[in-house]
Formats: structure tokens, sequence, C-alpha cells
């Protein structure tokens, strides 16, 4: 059911040469192209609506489930909704991405809104690859909706990564953290050609020592344009750190609006953002070691990014 | 002309304890209660609108313009506009303030709309302090409006005080700089009671070399609202700083919402804040020395807005 293409594709996404251990869900092309259950981890069609339920035994313990995406028929749009229900005490890696290769001349767009409830004191790695290829005119569009709803004592770490290719996006995650839940977000944006990508996040931190740490990384290259939009709001004895950090090449544009909001006198909440372009002795430095501008330039970007 | 109200106003808005040197223009009430113009700075009233316009000569250096404004009649509401015209190669301080005394029952309200056209190579050191106090119901509210046209090689130097008493202020500053002109921005901002404080910042790096640094220090107190909102704006060969410092205390809420908007490779911006309320420590290690919890706080407060 799966062609060479979207091989190439689950491979970028989701690190995937071969069908996954434990829990996962293909979807090609607004189809089901593979599923598997365990006993700890079921996941079940939605009736009312395209997308899944993935509901995860309360003490689950080092087991992963994944649901990559790929598209490859150009024109196709979708919206698809995927709840997430981790038990208590549960240990868990997700491992969701969306692929697009669009040759076509229609555009393309998968708009994945994904619900994470977290149940108390349960540990979530959550880690979301976004990729576009083809040479086709239709634009590669991805519009993910990442909505956590975090109980006392939880984790969630998120790894959001926009490697390339993808036209235009528009992420909003928000997190709703209660008391003792920690949430850290590693953020990782590439854009280039005429690309438009906007990163907005919400974080609201309802319990007493809930903690945040939301840090984008990213670099913005050609005619592309960005702009990240980080909120994070204190509400009780918390701690939140919102950072980012840009590199701008050639005539990119780069918009960074984070915003604290502090109304408790014990939230602690700290912001830092940086745009700046490379630093010439730094490609210099390489240059002299035998790399071209662009290469240099390149080891440059993906040591950033890493 | 000045009664004893107005003289301690003056005192603390513009550190007057009797006729400024130099060139002056005191407001009292809505009417002009004294001016004083010199060879180089002419001070003329508007005919179409309230307000003045200053003009100071080329080259001119080490002079000084005081334009106090003071309120003691409870109910008053007024707009005025002053424009400056700062000649090329001119050296020169200028110091504004409004201070409302409101005992009576109706607001009190003065927004003064202040540009600043600075010629080329020159340099301005701007003062301006707000300060309320009377302890009517009427309300002391203060909107400054500030816009500054900086040309090449220009210089300013902005020192925005809020120290206490006002009750509404909504304080919009914005600035525009060509090639090599240089812009910092140190604001303190002290609220109390019920006050509301929206302080924005719109600073446009448009030419070579132009640089910002605009850097906010407040402290909300009691259940008092602050919104700092400071936007820097890259168009060029430029680097831009901005920093938001802010204590909180009691049941005060804090929103900082700075935007760094990079449309050049070669602009570099960087953005740090930070709310959170005074260490523990801090606290009581002034205690030992003797204080009282209150003189504690008083006195590191008072530091932080040095």
């Amino acid at each position: 059911m799966i062609d060479e293409i979207q091989k190439h594709i689950l491979e970028e996404v989701a690190d995937l040469h071969s069908v996954p251990e434990g829990a996962y869900n293909i979807r090609a092309n607004g189809q089901m192209a593979g599923r598997n259950t365990t006993a700890n981890i079921d996941i079940v069609s939605k009736t009312d609506k395209s997308g899944i339920d993935i509901r995860i035994k309360p003490g689950t313990k080092h087991e992963s489930v994944h649901i990559p995406v790929v598209l490859s028929a150009s024109g196709l749009k979708e919206v698809v909704y995927n709840d997430f229900y981790i038990g208590e005490d549960c240990d868990v890696v997700i491992v969701a991405g969306c692929g697009i290769h669009n040759c076509g001349n229609q555009d393309s767009q998968h708009d994945g809104v994904h619900r994470f409830f977290v149940g108390k004191n349960a540990k979530v790695k959550y880690v979301e690859k976004h990729y576009g290829e083809g040479d086709g005119d239709g634009k590669r569009i991805l519009n993910p909706v990442t909505e956590a709803y975090m109980e006392e004592g939880s984790t969630m770490e998120m790894e959001m990564v926009q490697i390339k290719g993808v036209d235009s996006t528009n992420r909003m995650t928000t997190a709703e953290l209660a008391s003792g839940a920690k949430l850290v977000v590693r953020e990782r944006l590439l854009t280039h050609g005429d690309q438009h990508a906007v990163s907005g996040y919400t974080v609201t931190l309802n319990g007493d020592d809930a903690s945040a740490d939301v840090v984008s990384r990213s670099v913005a290259k050609d005619h592309s344009y960005q702009k990240f939009d980080s909120r994070i709001v204190g509400n009780a004895k918390c701690t939140g750190h919102t950072e980012c950090d840009a590199i701008i090449m050639g005539d990119a544009k780069i918009l960074a609006i984070p915003q604290l909001e502090a109304n408790n006198i014990d939230a602690a909440l700290i912001h830092e953002a940086a745009i700046g372009k490379i630093a010439g002795e730094q490609i210099i430095k390489l240059m002299t070691l035998g790399l071209t501008e662009e290469e240099a330039e390149a080891q440059i970007v993906n040591g950033f990014l890493k």
C-alpha cells in the first residue's frame, strides 16, 4: 500500500525505514495505510470526523506510538483530528510527522489538530516533523494545531521540526499546566524560497510549581518570512522561560513577538530573543579550512538547527 | 502666578526650585505662567492649536529648555502640541514634565504630544517626568505621545520617568532613525493602587549604522496593571536592543510584549525581558541589618528604579 515516494517521505518525517515498533497508524493520501495496536495502546478511528483516538493505559512505560501522514497526491486537502489520552504514570514517546510530495499544480494541504490529555505524573515525549518536496507549482501547506492539557506532575517534551520544503505553515500550540507540570518545547524551523511560516505558542501556567521552557531556533533564507509569536501566562507560583534565536539570510524577514504575562506575584517569567546574520568571522574561519562560502554557511546552519 | 502647590509640583517634575536657567515655558492650569527665550532658543505659541514651537538654532551647545506643566485645578482636560526643531550640530538638554495635583472629584487629564525634529549630528538629552498627587476622587491621567525624527548622525537620549500618583497613563513613543543616528531610552515606571499604565515604543531603524537601546524598568504594586509594548524594526544595517525588567508586588499584573522585526540581513536585534518578585533573600538580608520588611522592600524598589 506504500509506494517508493511514500517510503522516502516516511523516512524524512518519522525516521522510519520499516514498519515501526509498537503502536502505529500510517495515513497516506487520506486513507489508513497501516495500523497496529498493543496491549496498552489502542487506536480507534473517529466516527464523527476524520482522525483517530489514541488511548494509552495508565502506567504504560517505554512504549511508543507513531502516526505519520503522507500526502503524495496533488490537490489533496484534509483536516484530521487526533486525540491522545495518556493515562496516569505513563512514560511514552509519540512520533507524529507529515510529509507532502507535490509534483502537481494544485495545492496540497494537511491540517492536523492534535489534542493531548496528559494524566497525572505521566511523561510524554512528542516529536513532530514536517517536510515537503516535489517540483510542481502546487503549494505544500501544513497548519498543525497542538493542544496539551497537562495534569498535576505531568511532563511533556515537544520537539517540533520543520525541516524544509513546506511553502506555508501556520503552527498554533497551546498548553495548560496544572500544579507541578513541566513543559519543554524545542522548535527548529528552516524556511527558504518564498516560504511563509507563522509559529504561535500560548502556554498557561495555572498551578503552583508549573514550569515551561519554550525555545525556538530558526533560519530564514532567500525571500522567506517567519513570525514567532510566543506567549507565557503565569497565574500561579511558576517559572516560564521563552527564547527565540533566529538567523536571517538573503532577503528574508523575521518578526518575533514574545509575550510575558504575570498575573501572580510568584510568577517568574523570562524572555530572550535575538535575530542576526551569521557572523562573517565564522564563515571565514571555515573557509580557511577549505570550505566554499556556501558550504561554510550550510555547516553553520546545520549546527545551529541541531 | 505660581502658588505653593504648583511650586511643589515643579520641584517633583522638573527639579525646579526657582526659575530655571536658559529657555523655559511654564504652563499652569492651561495658561502660560512664564516664558523665557534666549539668543539661540526661541519659543512661540502655536496659533492654530494649543501648544508651542521651540526652535533651537544650529550649533547651539550646552543650553537647556524647560517646559514643565502643572495642573492643580480639578476637572481640567487638555491636549497640548509641542514641536521641537533642533538644528544641526546642537547639543542641548530638554526637560519636560507634568504634575497633576487633584484634590477634587473630577478627572484631570493632560495629553502632551511632543514632536522632535533632530537635525544632522545634533545631540539631545530629553527628560520627561510625570507625577500625580492629591487625595480627591478625581483621576490623574497623563497620555504623552512622543515622536522623534532623527537625521543622520544625530543622538537622542530619553529619560522617561513616572514617579508616582498617576492613575492612568497611555504612553506612546515612536522614533525614526536615519543613518548613524543613535537612540537611547531609559524608562522608569512605578504603579500602585489601582493604577493602569500602558507604555509603547516603536523604533524604526532606517539607515545604516543606526542603533537603538530601549530599557524599561518598572515596579507594579498593589492592584496595579502595566503593559509594556516595545517594537524595534530593522530596515538597514543596524543594531537594536530592548530590555524590560519588571518587579511584581501584591496583586499586580504585568504584560510585556516586545517585538523584533528584522527586514534586512544586516539588522541585529536583541530582546530581553524578565518579570519576577523581589527575592526573599534580599529582604531578609536587609532585615538583619535592622530594617522592617516594608523598609527593606522600599529600599530595593528605590535602588531598582534609580
